[in-house]
C-alpha cells in the first residue's frame, strides 16, 4: 500500500512519534506472546530505555531513505529506523555494564536499576549486584535479537532485504570492533592520537551516522553514488560528533548531558582530547595527568586540575578546531551529494546541531 | 550443485568435521576482513571456545534436515548447524558472565581467560577483572551477530530462509526467557518443582533439542507433521537431558564433566532435584539445606551433607525416574515419527547417549 506523500518528510517530532509507535507496537506484540509474565520485567525496562533518547540514528535512517529519492509509504523505513533504536539500547546497556557506569540519560543505568528491582522484589541483597549485571547482559541480548527481528519483519521485499542486511551486519561488526578498541585503550594513558581517531571512526562515525544513513538508503534501493555520498557526509560528521561528546564529557554541564561529569576521567577514556594533552604536556603536567586520570576516586578538585592542563596544552582548542574542520567537510560533501534539496537541508541542520550541541 | 548421496548421513566424526570446517572458514574470512589486528584477540578466543564441545546442536540440526527427507548437498544445512554452534558460544560466554563461573569445559571461562590475557599484554592488574568481563560481554555479542550472519549467508533460497528465520527468532527469544527465569530463581531455595520444570523447558528442552531439529528440518523445507514430530521427540528428551545435567552437577565426576562439582550448589541453582528435596525434607534437613545451598564458601564437606539429603529424601531417585519416563516418551514419539528409518536410528542412539551420559 503506497500512499502519495510530498517529498518533504514530516517534521521531526512527527518522525520521532512514528518510530516510537513502531517500537511500542513491537513490544506490545512481544508481551502478548510472552511465555510468562517474568518477561515483562525486561520489556518494561526496554520501554524505559527507549524513551528519552535523541533518536538520532532513526532520524538519519529516515533521511537516508529520503536521500535515495524515496517517497510514499514510510512503513518499512520507520521499522528499520525503530530497529536501530532497539540496537542502540543493546549497545548502551552492554556499554554501561562494560564501563560499570551508574547513570545513563540522567537515570540509573540498566544494571543498577535491575539490581534495585531485584531486592525490591524480595531477592537477597547479597546477590543484588550480580543479579543486576546478569539481567542487564540478558536485557542487552534481547534488545539485540529483537532489533534484528523488527527489521526482518519490516515487510521489505527479498531483494531489498538482501541489500539492507549486509549493511546491518557491517554496522554490528564495526561497532563491536570499536567497543573492543575502546576497552583495550581505556585506562592506558597515551599520546596516540591516531588510535583515538581510529576508535571513534568505528565506535561512532560509522555506527552513529554513516550506517544509519546507508541502511535507510538501502531500504529505498539506493545506488552506489548515493551510498558514497552518505559516507562522505557521515564519516567527518560522526567524528565531529564524538569529538564534541568527548569535550562535553569533561567540560559539559551534567544537568544538560544527563551524565556525571567525572565518569570519563575516572574511567581514563582514551579520547583524542586526552591523547593531544599527553603529547604536549610538560613533565610536571604529565605527572599530574598520570596521577589523576583513571583514578576511581577522582574528585571535582582533581577534575579541575586536569581541565587546566587540557586548556593550557591547547588540547581543548585543537579539538574544537578538529570539529570545525570536520563539520566543514561534512557540509561540503552535502553540496556535492545527489540528494533531494529537502534532504540536504535537513542534514545540514542536523550537522550543525550535532556539532554545536550542549547535551 | 546437488550431489547424489545415500540417505544415510556421514558418520558422526565426519559430520562434526564438516561443521568445524564451516566455522573455521567463516572465522578465516572474518580475520582477513578485520579492520585491525585487535579483532584477532576475539577470533582466537572464539576458535578456542568452538573446540571441545559435543556439537550436540549441530548434529540435531543435521538430523532434522535428514528427518525432513533431505538428501544430497548438505552445504546449507552444515552452515545452519555451524551457526547454532556459534550461537551456543554466545550463550555459554554470557552465561558464565552471569554466573561468574571460573571454569568451562575444563578450562578457564572466557571472562577469566580474557582478564589474564589483558594483564599478560601489559594492562594494569587493577583493571583486569573489569576488562575480562567487558571483553567477554563483547565476545558473546560478536558470536551472536556472527551466528546470524553465518546463517544468513548459507545460500538458502528466500523461501527457505523465510521458513528458517522465524524459528531462529523463536529459539533466541526462548533461550533468553529461560535464562531470565534461571537468573530470577537462582539463589532462592524453594520446593517449586513446576517452575523448575518450566525453566528447563525453555532453557534446555526447546533450545538444545527441539529448535535445532526444527531449524535443520526447515532448511529442508519440512512440512508441519515433521516439525510436530520433532517437538514430540525433542521436548521430553530435552527435559531428560537437563535433568541428567542437574544430577551430574551434584553427583558427577568433575574429571569427566570438566565442571567444578561444587558450582551448582554454591550458586544455589533452582533445579528440579533441589525443589523435590525441599518439598520432602524434614525440618532438620530443610535447615541444613537453607544453611548450605547458595553459600559461596560451600566446601566438599557441605556438599556431602547436601548429597545425603538429596538421597534420603528420594529426590535423586525421583529425578532418575523422571529421566526414564521422558526418555521413554521421546523414544515412543520416534516410533510414530514420519522420519526416514536411518534418522530414527540416529536419534534413538542420541537419546540413549544424552540421558545416560556421565559428562
Amino acid at each position: 500500500m503506497t500512499q502519495a506523500l510530498p517529498t518533504k518528510l514530516p517534521d521531526l517530532s512527527s518522525l520521532r512519534q512514528k518510530v516510537g509507535a513502531a517500537l511500542t507496537g513491537f513490544l506490545d506484540t512481544k508481551e502478548r506472546a510472552a511465555p510468562g509474565i517474568e518477561l515483562l520485567h525486561l520489556t518494561t525496562a526496554l520501554r524505559g530505555l527507549l524513551t528519552g533518547g535523541k533518536r538520532l540514528r532513526s532520524l538519519l535512517c529516515l533521511y537516508g531513505w529520503q536521500a535515495a529519492g524515496a517517497t510514499g509509504d514510510m512503513t518499512a523505513a520507520v521499522r528499520a529506523a525503530a530497529s536501530l533504536e532497539l540496537f542502540q539500547v543493546f549497545a548502551l546497556v552492554h556499554d554501561d555494564v562494560m564501563d560499570d557506569s551508574d547513570i545513563r540519560r540522567g537515570r540509573p543505568s540498566a544494571h543498577r536499576a535491575l539490581a534495585t528491582a531485584y531486592t525490591d522484589s524480595g531477592g537477597p541483597g547479597s546477590r543484588a549486584q550480580a543479579h543486576g549485571l546478569g539481567a542487564a547482559v540478558l536485557l542487552g541480548d534481547l534488545a539485540l535479537v529483537w532489533s534484528d527481528e523488527l527489521l526482518r519483519t519490516a515487510d521489505l521485499s527479498p531483494g531489498r532485504l538482501a541489500q539492507v542486511l549486509p549493511l546491518v551486519a557491517e554496522m554490528r561488526s564495526e561497532v563491536m570492533y570499536g567497543q573492543l578498541l575502546d576497552l583495550q585503550t581505556t585506562g592506558r594513558l597515551t599520546g596516540d592520537v591516531d588510535t583515538a581517531l581510529h576508535v571513534i571512526r568505528y565506535k561512532t562515525a560509522k555506527y552513529t551516522i554513516e550506517r544509519p544513513l546507508h541502511i535507510g538508503a538501502a531500504v529505498a534501493g539506493a545506488t552506489p553514488p548515493v551510498l558514497d555520498a552518505c559516507t562522505a557526509f557521515g564519516i567527518p560528521l560522526g567524528e565531529a560528533f564524538q569529538l564534541r561528546d568527548d569535550l562535553l564529557g569533561v567540560f559539559g554541564d551534567p544537568a544538560k548531558t544527563g551524565k556525571p561529569i567525572l565518569d570519563d576521567l575516572r574511567e581514563g577514556k582514551a579520547t583524542v582530547l586526552m591523547a593531544l594533552a599527553v603529547q604536549r604536556a610538560s613533565t610536571a603536567e604529565l605527572k599530574t595527568l598520570r596521577e589523576l586520570v583513571g583514578r576511581s576516586d577522582l574528585n571535582e578538585e582533581h577534575a579541575a586540575a586536569v581541565r587546566t592542563i587540557l586548556n593550557s596544552t591547547g588540547a581543548r582548542q585543537t579539538v574544537e578546531e578538529m570539529i570545525t574542520t570536520r563539520r566543514a567537510a561534512a557540509l561540503a560533501a552535502l553540496d556535492n551529494a545527489p540528494f533531494p534539496g529537502s534532504t540536504t537541508a535537513s542534514l545540514r541542520r542536523l550537522a550543525l546541531d550535532a556539532t554545536a550541541r550542549q547535551a
